[in-house]
């Protein structure tokens, strides 16, 4: 039954037991690997093909490359700063982001600040309405209004989540399609959605995804991906781009019954649920590219401020596995507000006619 | 070696031959199995998998049950006329479809005459403006315009291909987007994307597909669905729609590089590519629905008009393998008029608000 001298670099055993399965069992990169076939059900499971893929992937000593979102945000501000200082230099105008904030939620706050100073950095003038919690839809709604008629505002951001007593569609529908900075109108998603249409602007997050892509020249036409997560915000529009962009994409989400299997066939995985470590190494193909949108608290009581924020992808054991990935933080956070600012500046070139 | 007894109804053998792979050689069901591993690349390929699964499957007598979209499409179209009568003797209103014809495609005419025919029959009122092919854009947005007007017209539709020389966009952006009973305008794409919206019609093939699944019980929710094709007007609409109902939804295109083993995974197969028996029975999981929009001319000399018409999926290989399937014809083609009815008849009702 031993036939290892007939390898290479493995050596092999075959066995037939009683319990009606086969067994295979040999070496492979000095690791033992088992396989179980079981011949009344003779489709092998995924389940055990992948978990041995996974096995002998796990044992290499590559470790994925690391998308660094910071320090590509970094370059996509100096490219914005040095266009916008062209076009100011040449038609006197800078593109102008107005920003709607409604209420007193903390995060969102921050949001806008960090929203305002990365305007400031790259010469975008920003714009802000903070609103009062309890203020009616007719006040946000007249406020957008003011906004879609000023000339000197090219877009136009309403931090979310609104107040429970606001209607989101009607407030976001209000906002002047061409100002629809973050992509959100059901216009430009059916343009993304539409082969032969273009969208004025492509969401924020899924597009800095794409861009993260591009710039480390990972390839995604004919490529598989698989996007977890179907928000509107992030899950949808990113499965959208992958398509015009000819991967096949699956989209996996909280109905999906088996989305390790599916997880596993995918060459890029763009992850946006929400769920801390919830993509396991045993779910990722070997060499796969990994785009964590996750940000995720999780307590830690080493921190100095009790929690530290992780992804929705088990970086640790991701890592191993993958070819390159996103860290949390500093991977598609940084990315989002840079996507930002380039709409922005889009946006202000269309209206001038500055290319 | 051989071990052939110790199995209930599977004999079995296990060799290790030269070419540094594992072949495995057992009988189920009176089929002899091969199987082929090559331990220096221990990802067994999905291929070799799924092509053990279908030949076992092939040797079952067992065939699949015949969507017929003939009798569902009469059953639509006969609650619509019982749905129509009553409205018209509650509000003495009966719903209006304007049709607009440019140019002289006899395909087109075709289309167009049975759609009025259809309307006939269940007691819509029909419209009917046909344009010369050599007219303006202006006048096909003229045309448009006037049946945007009329209270008596409650959905338009443009019949496509438009002339080369004249702007699909434009043209169809024209048609007001409640009268949209194409479902083709951008705004209705979105909404259709969108979690939480409503688009305000649905293409009518791709709902047409998703109907002859609801009529037939077939759950979807969770299920693995794969579309073929992402054309504007089937396939992307159809993954849409199949997605706001729970599946997990793989999109297949002419990039896809491993459509035969992707399609092998989907519990729901739509296949709307416009190739002649293009999807094979190696292709499908057993038990597998599919859903086949194609209707593709092939030469058949036996037939007294030189051609007959086949579907995307090879009829005969697949009915052997799936558990039900839509005929070519008198599968989903009778379904779309039946849509496009079934649109008409919901607009005219929201503006009279009859429920």
């Amino acid at each position: 039954m031993m036939a290892s001298s007939i390898f290479n670099d493995c050596s092999s055993s075959c066995t037939l037991p009683f319990n009606n399965k086969i067994q295979l069992r040999f070496h492979h990169l000095g690791q033992s690997v088992h396989l179980h076939i079981n011949p009344t059900r003779p489709y092998i499971g995924l389940r055990q093909v992948a978990s041995l893929t996974t096995t002998v992937a796990m044992t290499s000593e590559t470790s994925a490359k690391v998308i660094d979102g910071k320090l590509v945000a970094k370059q996509i501000r100096d490219e914005i700063t040095s266009e916008i200082s062209k076009m100011k230099e040449a038609i006197g105008i800078d593109p102008g982001l107005a920003v709607v904030l409604v209420g007193d939620r903390k995060d969102s706050a921050t949001y806008v600040r960090n929203k305002k100073k990365a305007c400031e950095t790259v010469g975008i003038t920003s714009y802000e309405s903070h609103l009062p919690e309890d203020c009616t839809e007719e006040e946000v709604l007249k406020c957008i209004s003011k906004y879609n008629e000023d000339p000197s505002v090219h877009g136009i951001l309403v931090q979310l989540p609104l107040p429970r007593h606001m209607n989101e569609e009607n407030i976001l529908n209000a906002v002047k399609i061409d100002k629809d900075v973050d992509g959100f109108h059901p216009l430009n998603i059916g343009r993304l959605a539409m082969r032969g249409r273009e969208p004025l602007f492509v969401p924020c997050t899924p597009k800095g995804c794409i861009e993260l892509l591009h710039r480390y020249n990972i390839s995604i036409k004919g490529k598989r991906a698989v996007v977890i997560g179907r928000s509107n915000i992030v899950g949808m529009p990113a499965a959208l781009l992958l398509q015009r962009e000819d991967a096949t994409v699956s989209i996996i989400h909280s109905r999906t019954e088996n989305p390790e299997e599916i997880t596993r066939e995918a060459d890029i995985i763009i992850s946006a649920v929400g769920q801390p470590n919830m993509v396991r190494g045993s779910w990722i193909k070997p060499g796969a590219v990994i785009i964590d949108v996750g940000i995720n608290p999780v307590d830690d009581p080493k921190s100095p401020r009790g929690y530290r924020l992780v992804g929705d992808v088990c970086y640790e054991e991701a890592c191993k596995i993958a070819s390159a990935i996103t860290p949390v933080p500093g991977g598609v956070g940084p990315m989002t507000i840079a996507m930002l600012l380039s709409n922005t500046l889009t946006s202000a070139k269309r209206v001038y006619n500055f290319v």
